[in-house]
C-alpha cells in the first residue's frame, strides 16, 4: 500500500484515533501522523507508548501543514475544536471526523471550515468497550464498514482519497447522506446502546437480587448487554443528545414491540411468541454469511479465567 | 474423577444433553448414559456422532434401571415426559431436569415423582445460540455457574451426587430456591432476552432501513442482540410462559427506566445520562472479576470472515 497523505493529525487520541494510528503505520498511508489530546495525561501516554510520530500539546501546531485532519474528539466537542483548528488548516486540506452521529456534526463543523478546506465527515463502524490512547489497535477496522457522508459540493478527488485511507485501514467503504446514517445507526447501533445500559442499570437497582447473584449468573444472557454498556459514557452521551430524534423514533418503535410481546406472555399466547422468535434468526444468519460475526458459539469467553 | 452414577438417562437430546453427555465422558463420571429424543431424525443423529452409549426409542427404555434420569426437553414438556417416565423409575433413583424455570417445573414434574424416587431440579446457567444434538461440547459448562433447585424434604446424600455430577463437568454449584432462583434468572437472562428479541425484531420490520444495511452495519452493537435472539424459540417461548410473574415485573422495572432515560434524551439531560452510564460500568468489571467474561476487546469475531 503507498502512502495517501503526507501528512494526517489527529485530534483527540481515544480508541479510534490511536487504531487510526497503528492502522496507517502497518499499511504506510500516512507521512508523519500527529497527534494531540486535550488531556496531559492522555499526551503523556502516547508519548509514552509511541502513539503518534509527535505528539503536540495544542490542537493548531497539530493540525499546522496537515493535508488530513480528523476530528475524533465527542460529537459534541466537534464544534468548538474546528473552530480552533480552522486559522491553521492549510489550502487543499481536508477535515474529516470519526463521529457515531452525522446531521449534527456537519452543522456544527461546517460552519467553521474555510473556503478552499475540504470536509467529509466519516464514520467507521467498529469499536469494542474499551476507550483510551491505550486502547486501540490496527485490526479494528479489518473488514467492517466506514461510511463517508459527503456533504453537498465534496470535492472528488478529496473523497477518493478519504476512500482510500480508509480501504487502506481495512475498511469496506460505503458512501450514505447524512439523516439516513443517523437513522441505520439508530437502529443498528445507539437504541441498542441505550437499551443495553438500561437493563444493566435495573440489574444493579434491583433490591431483591444482588449485585453479586447478577455477577455470577451473567453468563445465561446478561454478559453481553454488560459488555455493551460498558462503553465510554461521554461519547454515549453525546450520541443520544446529537441524535435525539432518531434515536426516540427507534426507542419509540421498540417499546410498542415490547408491549406487544409483554402482552403475549401476559395473555399465554405462544404462537405469537414462537412466530417472533422464529424470524429472528434469519437475521442473524445473514449476519454471519455477510461475515460481521462468526458462527462459533460464544461460549469460550472467560472459560480461562486468568 | 471417579464414576458417580452407574446409569444416567437423557431426556431430550439438544444443546445442553449432548453437552452433558461429553462431559460426563470427559471425566468418567458415569457407567452407560442412555438418550431418547421424540424426534427419529434427532435419534438418527445421535447415533450416527456417538451421542449417547445407547439411543433408545421411548422414553421408558431408556429411563428403566437407571439411577439417574434428566429431563433436557423445554420446559412446557417436562410433565408429560415425567408422567410417562414415572411407572419405570428404580426405586432409590434421582429424577433432575435443566429447565430455565423451576417454580412451573416444580409444579408440573413433582406430581409424578413415585414414593422413593429424588426429584433435585437444576438449572446450568450455561448455553450458546445453537441447538440440537450436534451443538453441544465437553466444555459448555466449564467455570459456568449450575444451580440446584432441591424440593422440601430432598435426601441430603441425593443432593451431594448431583452435586458431584455438576463439578464433575466443570461448573461451579449453588443452591437456591425455586421463586428466587426465577427471579435471578428474569433479570440475567429472561428479560434480556426477550429484550434482544424485540430489538432485533423491530430492526427488521422497519422499512425504511433495509434488513442489508441492518445486517452490514451491525458491528456498531446490535450483533450481539441478534446472537442472544438466534437462540431456540420454543425453548425460550416456554420459558417466558412459564416465568410469567418474573419476566413481566423486571420488563415493568426497565420500561419505567427507558422511558426515564428518554425523557432525558427528551430534554437534552446530559448530565443525567453521564452518570446512568457511567454507573453501569462497574456491574462490568465485576463480571470479569468474576471470571464470567475475558476483558480482551470484543473485535475478532468476523474478523476474518471463512
Amino acid at each position: 500500500m503507498s502512502q495517501i497523505y503526507d501528512r494526517v493529525a489527529l485530534i483527540g487520541l481515544g480508541l479510534i484515533a490511536s487504531s487510526m494510528f497503528w492502522a496507517m503505520k502497518r499499511a504506510g498511508l500516512a507521512g508523519e501522523v500527529t497527534g494531540y489530546a486535550r488531556s496531559a495525561a492522555t499526551r503523556e501516554t502516547a508519548r509514552r507508548i509511541g502513539l503518534c510520530d509527535r505528539v503536540c500539546d495544542t490542537v493548531e501546531e497539530a493540525v499546522e501543514g496537515a493535508d488530513l485532519a480528523v476530528l475524533c474528539v465527542p460529537v459534541g466537542a466537534m464544534g468548538a475544536v474546528a473552530e480552533q483548528m480552522a486559522p491553521v488548516l492549510k489550502p487543499g486540506a481536508t477535515v474529516s471526523d470519526v463521529g457515531s452521529v452525522k446531521r449534527h456534526v456537519i452543522e456544527a463543523v461546517s460552519p467553521h471550515i474555510p473556503e478552499g478546506v475540504h470536509f467529509i465527515p466519516a464514520h467507521p463502524l467498529a469499536g469494542t468497550e474499551h476507550s483510551g490512547p491505550e486502547s486501540g489497535f490496527a485490526e479494528l477496522f479489518d473488514n467492517r464498514w466506514s461510511l463517508l457522508v459527503p456533504v453537498e459540493g465534496s470535492d472528488p478527488d478529496a473523497i477518493a482519497k478519504l476512500r482510500a485511507l480508509w480501504e487502506g485501514m481495512g475498511s469496506n467503504v460505503d458512501e450514505m447522506d447524512a439523516d439516513h446514517h443517523d437513522l441505520v445507526l439508530a437502529v443498528t447501533s445507539h437504541a441498542p446502546h441505550l437499551i443495553a445500559y438500561t437493563m444493566v442499570g435495573v440489574a444493579d437497582d434491583l433490591r431483591r437480587v444482588t449485585d453479586t447473584e447478577v455477577i455470577k449468573y451473567s453468563a445465561a444472557g446478561f454478559r453481553d448487554f454488560t459488555r455493551i454498556a460498558a462503553s465510554d459514557p461521554t461519547m454515549w452521551r453525546d450520541v443520544f443528545l446529537t441524535n435525539k430524534d432518531a434515536t426516540l423514533e427507534i426507542l419509540g418503535r421498540f417499546t410498542e414491540e415490547l408491549f406487544a410481546l409483554q402482552r403475549a406472555i401476559r395473555t399465554g399466547d405462544g404462537e405469537q411468541l414462537f412466530d417472533y422468535f422464529t424470524r429472528t434468526r434469519a437475521i442473524r444468519r445473514g449476519i454471519i454469511d455477510a461475515g460481521q460475526d462468526t458462527d462459533a458459539p460464544d461460549f469460550g469467553r472467560g472459560k480461562t479465567p486468568t
